[in-house]
């Protein structure tokens, strides 16, 4: 299966514009739980009256067919708070591995993180979760780069921490400049930190390459140093040692991964995340020059090439394995409503309108129709996909109320937007399919609703 | 002449709204500068109509009277570009002292800076222009902040880089935490640098005071830490290490210094200023909690407490001079026309409300019209002021433009405001008296404006 030719994706999509038309998530009614289960053991009082009737339905009987379906897993929040696993991680894949070991269904861990190597995450979760997890089942917020080879011959400005160079070069951008090489090339430009700055007039910088476009891989440290040098590189069309004229607009291309506002770790409210990065940056960029900042791309949940870059994974996993039956099913499992419940969901609604598109087609070819869909399936791919269903659990940054807020600050929270500024806020994308306590619940709720044990 | 006494400042001020009427500006017509002078060596092509016109009807004569005048100067931009002073100081400081080097007319140093004792300022400005300058003589970002003495004795957390505590504990407040004694008392707030992450779950922190307000000198180091704990303090009533419950609000007090979002610094460019990490912090909260971050006081300028401290300490050196003549007109210079030009401008409003406030408490005793007015004036000050004339540099934030802009993209440039959030934008506010190339123009301009030499 070659994944280039499975991925042709369009401008629009990549830019993760928000969704084109209403959600069409009427298989499966989500709704959050009401009444008990607060406590951080408990178990949440009731599942969504839809799931309750299709579990009731259910018989489950021992797995002897292969599985038809695959799990989604997010990782902070639902596998680990930090450096600590989430107790009912262990247990959840004590059910999802065999007596060796080894998984039963394809499971694929796909996090925002991106300040780190594949392998470096494959590690620490196979140590969390005590079973052997490889690089190739972890999606980090970056790895759909490797899609953007128009931009991997150019010169990339790169922000973030840890490897964000070897990252760089392992998706394949041959020339990349960091934001400390930046620093060290222009030592007039970062002068917050009074401690460092320069002690006297440096000489003129020569011979520097003109940066051409920038990939903010995930939060960095000094934020003041990234974002000033981020600033002056677009203002100054990548030559930030000249004097300022006409501000150019549309200014260089930028490619962001990860827009996730908060996240949790131990600490007991959530911690900032690279989206709130980039609200700094995009609301400075608008404040000095009166303009939007705007993204080439938009990486990481909750965009959909994130999602389609995950059913590859998941698919690879079956085949890798001598699975036959097509993968039908996807389980998202997550703790955030606006980047795992979302992605989820507007993942979902481009499944249901890509099967539209494909009945069409068999019907009528329709060029109209296929220029809509920015996400083009070839007929070399396998699209057996049909749903990708958000499970929504409780050990992370959502927690779910008891009862209706009765307070107008309450309600005011309640409908506060934490997603990112370029995806529109429909209410019913952060709705989750279920809702559960924690990610052993949300295996389980799989597994019956599969009719899997 | 005591200064409590003459600052008794309403909460309306110190909160530094925009202006409350149009701008009452008739007696001196500003404009820009049209036409040549762009290069950096070169003088403006033409002062304003009205200043030329001023000039002509005057002749100077040498001054055996006592000034009856003073100037305000901005340092970043005006006196210093970074640690290199601008060569037109040294002429200007020339023309202001006589002989033995001492002043003959009074001089205030207004600055935004803050992160730095009065001390280590003056001595700064002594080296670069080649005169002594006192302590008493420099308005810091934050000097007036001796006035606040409803937070004196609170528990407030201060940020900022540079002699914060010392700073602080010198302006009156008793009780201060940093941002660094809060980091290390929550180890697991400060999550965005991986390497400064705990390796190990700390004990629970207890004993520590709860935070009753928040102060923002100026612009941190490591904006994500200072940010991140100001933002869980505000979330968290204080106490940053509970489990987030409803969001307070109105959240604790924020007093900030400095609102610069730019200054001048070695660069060609301009660079982030405290006004910038506002900015952030402001959007932070709005995106996290849906509400405005409120401050309850932005001081330093354009906000007119700041200059009503100046004019004091104009008066003050006058008296301790010997002068007799009372201070009639203040001239400020300054290279920023957000921060320089609009706070003298607004302060020439306020100077010009209050003597109508005077004329009209002398016919008829309204107390309206002294509730109006937020900055009362005492029967025991001498408010003989009558003017604040803003003359603006270019050698800094400002450069003039030769022509009209022709391009659509450089119009929209020009009308960007930079401005803080809290102050409305009037354009006329930010229309300086009098634009000259550099301070030793702007001095010899009031010089011959004042008959002097």
């Amino acid at each position: 299966m070659a994944l280039r030719g499975c991925l042709r994706v369009g401008p629009g999509l990549l830019r993760a514009a928000g969704p084109r038309g209403p959600p069409a998530r009427g298989t499966c009614a989500g709704g959050r739980v009401s009444g008990g289960g607060e406590g951080p053991g408990s178990q949440p009082a009731s599942l969504p009256r839809a799931g309750k009737g299709a579990l009731s339905r259910l018989s489950p009987a021992l797995a002897l067919q292969p599985p038809s379906f695959g799990f989604l897993f997010d990782v902070d929040g639902v596998l680990v708070r930090g450096s600590q696993a989430v107790p009912a991680a262990r247990l959840a894949f004590q059910r999802l591995a065999d007596s060796s070991g080894r998984l039963r269904v394809p499971v694929v861990f796909l996090t925002n993180a991106g300040n780190c190597l594949r392998s470096a995450k494959a590690r620490e979760l196979s140590q969390a979760l005590g079973l052997q997890v490889s690089p190739e089942q972890v999606i980090l917020s970056h790895s759909p780069l490797r899609l953007f080879s128009q931009f991997h011959h150019k010169c990339m400005l790169v922000a973030g921490q840890g490897p964000v160079e070897e990252n760089a070069q392992n998706l394949g951008f041959k020339h990349v400049v960091t934001i400390e090489a930046l620093r060290k090339a222009y030592p007039l430009l970062d002068m917050v930190d009074q401690s460092r700055r320069p002690r006297e007039l440096p000489p003129p910088t020569t011979g520097f390459p003109t940066i051409e476009g920038v990939i903010l891989f995930g939060e960095p440290v000094r934020w003041e140093t990234s974002l000033q040098l981020i600033i002056d590189v677009l203002l100054s069309n990548g030559n930030p040692g000249a004097e300022l004229q006409d501000i150019p607009y549309p200014h260089l291309p930028v490619l962001a991964c990860n827009m996730d506002l908060l996240w949790m770790a131990e600490a007991k409210m959530p911690r900032f995340g690279h989206g709130t990065f980039l609200l700094c940056l995009e609301n400075i960029y608008k404040k000095v020059t009166g303009r939007e900042l705007k993204y080439e791309a938009l990486i990481g949940k909750p965009s959909t090439v994130t999602y389609r870059y995950a059913e590859y994974l998941v698919k690879e996993q079956a085949e890798k394995r001598g699975w036959k039956s097509p993968i039908q099913r996807l389980y998202a499992v997550g703790d955030n409503p606006m980047s795992d419940v979302y992605g989820a969901n507007l993942y979902n609604n481009y499944l249901k309108s890509a099967q539209q598109n494909q009945v069409q087609a068999g019907l009528k070819r329709n060029p109209q129709a296929a220029s809509e869909d920015h996400l083009e399936l070839r007929k070399d791919c396998n699209s057996s996909v049909e749903s990708c269903e958000s499970i929504l659990v409780c050990t992370g940054v959502y927690r779910h109320s008891t009862d209706v807020p009765s307070k107008r600050e309450e309600r005011a929270t309640e409908t506060v937007f934490h997603g990112h500024r370029d995806f529109c806020f429909d209410p019913s994308l952060v709705e989750a399919s279920y809702i559960v306590q924690d990610v052993n619940d949300a295996v389980q709720l799989a597994f019956e609703k599969e009719n899997w044990s």
